[in-house]
């Protein structure tokens, strides 16, 4: 293998995969990332064996060849090198990294050890408007389980209903859905939400489209010169829809960076009671309080005007709020509750494409 | 206690001194910090007992009076609220805290149980320019050991020698010494690094001078409207300056951007021997090249074009070389050195004011 390569391109493709990379895995070479050249571009890859993310550039490739390489010794040093062309040269197992000013020796593993995900040779294949898919994946993505126990919760849905794609992720505590549009195939998925977390990581901000191609065990995603191949998570998802109410006894609606507000200093109050903070919604006056108490420290009440139907309150974990908050994106935000243990819900009054519903404490 | 401030005065001031208040003590009041009205000031203090220190602010105060109250919600609280007035009222031991829109009551604990520095009362003062002190300082105080066996390396050294003021810090691995200019009174003063570091933070980017008045056990430095009071390390510091070589064998002067480039990629190939790393001075060729070898992972050499005065090589620790690449501030940098365990030097072609030692490691 021998080839010339732009630092800047190299450097994106390590960028984007090394981290999956693992160096603490007890495969040696999962901790490695496989460079391997075809025509006149190179692949960089690596893979944790769940996942595998491939960064295709361009090269000028004088010899064919492929070799890996310690992922994070090969993203760092390429991330210290300064602009211009960088040389690969492979002689055995040794990687020969050239540049004016710079000669280096990567000692490697051969290519042919690399674990290679299978391929997708049959199933289904659609795209969606890049922007969008970041967009929702974003709103969505954060609201899955870390738990490990019930791996359903710690996935994101794909599902089409009525010929549109929705999106969803829950925890039991709080539940994210947004609306991608129509989708010409009928889709029942269920990806790691980990996986989706690398996916936006490595998508940037370019307004490629996502090719989506999938069958019973995978799925793979393409974004411009990326992609990504992950396990499908197996089992059956809850009926979410069920929780999300129809309607409201009491709704405030008001300027969301007021919301993020009174919800950031009321949550430093609320540190000892693991965030719980109680929303009251005052009809008559028409104003949302928010008031946290520390038997230690101290308490606090934070107050914003809102436009209220019906008053009420009801007590929540702040923590969900602000990140609720935070995913929404229009300048106003909705608040709705029914009783005390029922279901609340956040939106913007201006999309209906997104919705976030948190399930209250008891207070 | 009764008055108005404005959240940035008390938010710059909560800033500047909440950070030596320790939740981890055995003390509990140590994690307060003292609110303290002084006709129409208000004083912010803080202390870990080694250290403490006040910042002084303005305040509309109707009723004189002090609280302590609990340093990290207070900041945190205070941080978060938007711009514009805020109320302190005292009532009992509570802090009545309320803007528009926030009202808040904070716990505080009784003033009279706040520790207070021993004043000093006798002593020599003298002032020294605030940006030339600033920049002295940092340039000197992370070359200070932080191993408590030897706590005299534990300090920075104010010493003045000929009428001149130098600072100086080592770990006996490297030492750093800067030159303060002319002092009117003879000093001797050693001083907690730790303390040197809390200074840097608080006292900005201002030209005030810097005030210091001193006994045999304290130092108090005043700084517009920040007061540090630190006690004194006791013991003999090493006489330092009997390390540093009068003339060289080997020099090179470059560009110090190169230097620290070469520096940065080469460590990348010096983890697992612990940074070392071997640079070679050539007269002939007019270059200097740092080469660094990783048993497992591989081999680097790096080369920048040097003007070079004799031929030589030694080896460092690539870290230390890096602090002193940015501790040094000119486009140049000289590096000298003599024999392979012999004391070398990094300096400011430009500038006699600062200099840089670093023992060599075993080749």
């Amino acid at each position: 293998m021998k080839l010339q390569v732009t630092q800047e391109n190299l450097n994106r493709a390590l960028g984007s995969v090394a981290r999956v990379a693992n160096s603490r895995g007890t495969l040696p070479i999962l901790a490695n990332v496989l460079i391997k050249t075809s025509n006149n571009r190179l692949s960089i890859a690596a893979t944790n064996l769940d996942i595998a993310i491939t960064h295709y550039i361009g090269a000028k490739v004088t010899e064919e060849g492929s070799i890996t390489v310690p992922a994070r010794l090969m993203q760092d040093f390429v991330n210290s090198l300064p602009d211009g062309t960088i040389e690969l040269d492979l002689q055995e197992s040794k990687l020969h990294v050239t540049t004016d000013q710079y000669k280096s020796v990567v000692n490697g593993i051969m290519a042919d050890d690399f674990p290679v995900m299978p391929a997708i040779t049959s199933g289904k294949q659609w795209s969606v408007d890049g922007a969008l898919f970041k967009k929702g994946l974003q709103q969505v993505v954060f609201a899955a389980s870390s738990d490990e126990t019930r791996p359903v919760l710690t996935g994101v849905l794909f599902q089409t209903a009525e010929g549109k794609l929705h999106i969803a992720a829950t925890d039991s505590y709080r539940l994210a859905e947004k609306n991608l549009g129509a989708n010409k195939e009928d889709v029942q998925l269920l990806i790691p939400a980990s996986a989706m977390q690398d996916l936006l990581r490595v998508i940037g901000d370019g307004n490629d489209p996502v090719q989506v191609t999938h069958d019973e065990q995978q799925v793979l995603f393409q974004v411009g010169d990326v992609e990504l191949v992950t396990r499908l998570v197996d089992g059956k998802y809850p009926d979410y829809r069920k929780l999300i109410p129809a309607s409201f006894a009491t709704e405030a609606t008001l300027k969301r960076s007021d919301f993020v507000n009174v919800t950031k200093v009321s949550s430093l109050f609320a540190r000892e009671s693991a965030g719980s903070v109680t929303i009251e919604v005052d009809e008559s006056k028409g104003e949302i309080s928010i008031r946290s108490v520390a038997s230690q420290l101290g308490e606090n009440t934070a107050t914003a005007t809102a436009v209220v139907n019906g008053s009420g309150s009801i007590t929540l974990n702040s923590r969900y709020l602000l990140d609720a908050l935070n995913a929404l994106s229009g300048d106003e935000v909705t608040f709705g509750f029914n009783g005390k243990l029922e279901p609340t819900s956040l939106r913007d009054p201006k999309a209906a494409d997104y919705q976030h519903i948190i399930m209250p404490l008891k207070s």
